[in-house]
């Protein structure tokens, strides 16, 4: 059997019990470590589960999955979906469901976006018109940020040498950066520097913090730590949506918030 | 503390480890039992605690709120939210993320609806242009079916009697009946007989099923005990995703999924 199992948002212990249960019935435990960056270390995993634990890498998961199934017919490995293969998947907490907390009605959510890091020659907007959507409807956008592991530099991979640059995430301030940017390009005024928004960052983790403001004034926050979500909020906010928003307002953004609430949200 | 704890989609063992150890540190647990159906007993609960847990239906949550939050300024309590009171929220999985399991991408999902039961009287269709926004962008619809719990009948309110109607629950024919109803009544042609769809049944539970097809062929189909829910499937299904919609379509449908994937989605 191959288990697919949702370790949940912070640290070790948010695994739930029957995916604790499925892990220690298992003779290899593949973590994978691309598509997110970990809370926790792969050490104290692995002191919690009493067990060893490799760290499934984009070239393992991409080139050698064989690896990882290898014999699962008759074992147990917990991991990833592969077809023909049993697999049973043990469900947990994610940023699309937890995002409830910044005060939002996970019911007033449209489609969700990725916003990836622009270079000097990409400066990919496919997202644009999807928030576009969302906004002409009134809805909130959730924006997942951009995280970089074990990417190498063009140099490194035109010279064939596995150097990998260091993990980095996006924060929120970039991605407002890269958003207002687009907006300024297209003109289609889907939001704007006014446009209400919420910083979601730590989701799930002790430290987690929103903090909510214009996408101008947020532009200046300093966010800490990984990992960083952007929401705009939707036209339709309710108002009880709109107080417990408001609680995450620092005083020196309130007045414009209120102002702004007034103007758009009221009416 | 007041902790808010995730108990997540099927049984005892659904619970994370942290969740686990808040339930053991807490003097008092309460379990809301009213806006949904719990796929487990009460006694399974406390078995595997080895505490006693207290029922908090919809009486005692709404008028009885101050017993449940008596002295969690000092002790430990499992269960609701409330202010200046401190929280912890343990996130788990829930139906919103879960219903990824169906193949269909969470990134490609709109609003989602509730539908209530329709009475003689009162048959409301508030969902409706939600649903039609969602599809007239592309997007698919998930759909959350009512449930009755602790209900009483109108006779047994009007003479003050605290007798309760057994719980009852939604099932997707229910659901897709009001909802072609609603739209022949409407003729927005926000879906129809033709429109394709999902029957999402048990979510995260062993016996946990799928079954696509049209609107008007699920409408025959038996999906068994609860928890039901149904998902429209928007116009912008990725080819990815299509591939494994049509896996959870019976063998007696496929020749009309095809030919509709071939007129509505295809082109």
């Amino acid at each position: 059997m191959l288990y697919v199992i949702g370790l949940g948002l912070s640290d070790e212990r948010d695994i739930t019990v029957k995916g604790l249960d499925a892990v220690k019935s298992c003779e290899r435990i593949y973590l994978e470590a691309y598509t997110s960056i970990l809370m926790v270390d792969k050490e104290k995993l692995e002191a919690f589960y009493g067990k060893p634990v490799t760290i499934a890498d984009r070239e393992m998961v991409e080139s050698d999955s064989d690896t990882i199934l290898n014999n699962a017919q008759t074992v147990n490995v917990a991991f990833l979906v592969e077809l023909s293969i049993p697999v049973e998947t043990i469900h947990n907490a994610s940023i699309m469901n937890a995002i409830g907390a910044c005060g939002l009605q996970l019911y007033n959510f449209g489609q969700t976006i990725s916003m990836v890091w622009f270079t000097e020659t990409w400066r990919p907007d496919s997202w644009y018109p999807r928030v576009k959507e969302n906004r002409d409807i009134g809805l909130h956008t959730l924006c997942l940020l951009d995280i970089k592991v074990k990417e190498q530099s063009i140099e490194n991979m035109a010279r064939g040498r596995l150097i990998y640059e260091p993990p980095r995430f996006m924060t929120v301030n970039t991605c407002l950066e890269q958003m207002l940017e687009i907006e300024e390009l297209r003109d289609e005024k889907a939001y704007g520097p006014e446009t209400l928004a919420i910083g979601c960052v730590r989701l799930g983790t002790p430290t987690q913090l929103f903090i909510s403001g214009t996408m101008e004034q947020l532009l200046e926050e300093d966010f800490g730590t990984p990992l960083h979500s952007l929401v705009l909020i939707g036209r339709r906010m309710h108002v009880m949506e709109a107080e417990m928003v408001r609680d995450f307002c620092p005083e020196k953004y309130r007045a414009k918030f209120d102002e702004i609430y007034k103007r758009d949200y009221e009416s």
